[in-house]
């Protein structure tokens, strides 16, 4: 009997790390429509097997990459209080935004999420609600630590937390700077807060 | 000596409709990095030569079709209250970001100007900056009525009546309904006179 470790055990975490820098450089260059398998096994220098190998197609591939990537992004350490820990996510959240590949990646896979409902699944299901779920752990705090009410509505603060910056980042190609995320910190404090006496 | 009109009036009104439809329909299905001017010409049944007696290349086309009709959109009618005018306006903003053609334009279009200066900076002043200009109109009426200071920031409150709906509905893909648009406007109204004693 062999003692071969069993799949996923046997990847060599330096070609992973190859391969993931691969996918995310080919996805800022050429965008989701036009990346190929041969493209981005190029790129790592290694063979379209070692992609096989780790995802089933370059849907799976890509959305494992940005997942990783994304997810780890979101974290938001407890800063004590809801004020300190919106104001990290914001900061969080441009540091992705406008990471230098990221930056070219986030709206071309909206666009192409649009086209392709697979996709749009995917990044919903993969991205998407990892990210929400991480910052609803902000609220759930400050619901913990009294700051907001237990029923208060979180919908469009969560939403605030990034569509702001996302608008005026990658939509209209403006700067965000620390004032605006204080602007924004602001907002999203008051909104959750203002049905409650100033203290 | 001929009588002929000059360039711009002998353009018939009926050929540039259709131009204007083929250009967002072709936008929608193949992006602009795809659309050519011969698929354009041919959906709206006219020679390329149609095209170019009104725009000098691609790109200016694009633009200018968007421009027409996205800021035509931005209409900010003077309700009367800036409630009345935010409420209006985050309206107009989801039909325009969900009308079934242009829903997918924007995000493709976002993506492209990432990639393409040119098309980032004619993006910018003929969509961005003209709709941004109809946006500030209601803050300049709210000073007029006395609703909002004279010195009160406003570059966050004009971000937050875009910002969320597009990260709701483009991002992530969700649904955008009329609770949802009143609590959007309930916030930007709250940013903008929280400085105020309550009426």
């Amino acid at each position: 009997m062999t003692r071969q470790p069993s799949g996923a055990a046997v990847l060599n975490a330096g070609t992973t790390d190859a391969i993931n820098r691969a996918v995310l450089e080919t996805l800022a260059e050429v965008g989701v429509g036009r990346l190929s398998m041969e493209a981005v096994a190029k790129r790592a220098g290694v063979g379209k097997s070692a992609l096989y190998r780790r995802w089933s197609s370059k849907t799976a591939m890509v959305i494992a990459v940005l997942s990783d990537f994304s997810v780890e992004l979101a974290a938001t350490p407890d800063t004590g209080s809801l004020r300190g820990d919106i104001r990290e996510s914001v900061g969080a959240l441009l540091a992705w935004l406008d990471h230098p590949l990221f930056s070219r990646i986030l709206p071309d896979l909206v666009a192409e999420s649009g086209r392709n409902p697979e996709l749009a699944d995917l990044h919903t299901s993969m991205i998407g609600v990892p990210r929400r779920e991480r910052a609803a752990a902000i609220f759930a705090r400050a619901r913990d630590r009294g700051e907001i009410d237990d029923d208060v509505e979180i919908e469009l603060a969560m939403d605030l937390l990034a569509g702001p910056v996302y608008w005026r980042s990658a939509v209209r190609a403006q700067c965000v700077d620390d004032a605006y995320l204080d602007s924004v910190t602001d907002a999203i404090v008051t909104l959750v807060t203002s049905n409650r006496p100033a203290r």
